[in-house]
């Protein structure tokens, strides 16, 4: 399959040099899968990339159009990932934003991951990346265009044994993965990261904190550092691509094979994500 | 003047949708004067380049392939402003930087700012802003991509009477402007903030304080509170843009004219960037 851009609708140009998601991370983000042109929990995810627009004053393309994009990209394939970048536009220079600014959609296509089938039948080891998320509370949660830590966290290992690395933030406590979120499982209790003061809060970690008391969990978001996370019953990370995998391993902590992975994927209706 | 620029040489194109600098912010950058072709300090805006790109794992373009280009889109302008760009090339998905690694690298050309004289003979207003910066050791002092926390900043004001808006980082430290650094004076001590755990270090800066003691100044790169700030004798911003501003108001703070902007301007050989 081939990579596929509309960039304001159209395949024939780049981006501007002097675009703002280039020049200063102006913008925010959502990746999902894409089936025969249509957005896996679309509506979700674009209540989350409006709600992230809103929060740096960008207005979100209307769903309609972003939906028709899609479709156009992806129609005829059957499964495929989409990525949305909104930008806030062209500006000579300056961080002010000019009046009336603009806005840049970028939306692309590109092939779905062919994950390990281990991840999924066996779990994942995390690294435990050394970098700490600096703590921003004006950003947090935000699926912006910022994401440096995650570049240099994601820099640490090149054991591919390592599915993705934990990210603990700058006072110790526990943030999320590079690509993904997390869930710790005590007892009925599943527990995930507030991510008030940095981290991205993912379309998949809202849908398990949704769905999962039907199961007969209780959720909570609250902060928690590396001592509670190793001395959890499970621990699971989550995001729209792959689904949920169970983690097997962090540093000197292995967890007994689990169940908690597979029974979130089934409720998601994402047990048909592996590469099996 | 138009607006031109060159992305790996060429002005035909532009730049990739699945660019890391797009996707992540993943690169650094460098704004500074050039006359005729010729930027200013030159030696100096490209060691701070090639050590901030060094510091995100980046090898930077050859010296002479950036000043050839800079020559090409600025030969016959007289004065004019030239922003060098470098991402981590493309990648189509996730933060695992491909193998091997490519560099886009982005030379634009842009007009010259038109400052208020005022800026030059009376000094500057400085708006207060709420945002404070985030920690994070990893970046502080790279001129990086992620500029969204300057973006947020600039969005607090609308009036022109303010030059800049002063940032205080999560503990309460002076740090910078928007898009420029600070010096504090008391006495013959000129001291601008400690970088090593947010901002952006600027080459003004840097020559301010590489020749500054020529001058008979003492000077010091400490951390330093608002309060320590709003009791100094004089205060001044600087870029390699504007050159150095004399800082008359912040918040309820005034001080007295002052001649140490002009006094650094002269020692910089700036004092013809006004727009008189």
């Amino acid at each position: 399959m081939q990579f596929q851009s509309l960039i304001n609708g159209s395949d024939l140009i780049g981006v501007s040099p002097r675009d703002r998601g280039i020049a200063f991370g102006d913008g925010v983000f959502r990746t999902m899968p894409v089936h025969d042109g249509v957005a896996d929990c679309w509506d979700m995810q674009y209540h989350h990339l409006s709600r992230d627009a809103h929060a740096i004053g960008l207005v979100c393309p209307p769903a309609q159009l972003l939906k028709d994009e899609i479709a156009q990209l992806g129609s005829g394939i059957h499964r495929a990932v989409v990525k949305i970048i909104l930008t806030r536009g062209d500006s000579v220079r300056g961080y002010a934003i000019p009046s009336p600014s603009s806005l840049t959609r970028i939306v692309t296509l590109s092939a779905f991951p062919q994950y390990p089938a281990d991840n999924y039948q066996d779990g994942v080891d995390l690294h435990l990346c050394e970098l700490r998320l600096g703590v921003q509370p004006r950003l947090a949660g935000i699926k912006h265009l910022n994401r440096l830590e995650n570049v240099l966290a994601r820099m640490e290992w090149h054991d591919s044994r390592y599915a993705d690395g934990l990210l603990l933030d700058m006072d110790g406590y526990v943030i999320e993965c590079t690509a993904s979120n997390i869930f710790i499982r005590n007892g009925n209790v599943l527990t995930t990261p507030d991510l008030s003061r940095c981290g991205v809060a993912g379309v998949t970690r809202q849908r398990i904190l949704d769905q999962a008391p039907a199961l007969g969990y209780e959720t909570e978001v609250v902060r928690f550092d590396l001592t509670a996370l190793m001395s959890a019953d499970e621990v699971v990370i989550c995001n729209s691509l792959f689904g949920v995998w169970q983690v097997r391993r962090l540093a000197s902590q292995n967890w007994p094979e689990g169940h908690l992975a597979r029974q979130l994927r089934l409720m998601l209706g994402m047990q048909d994500e592996t590469s099996i």
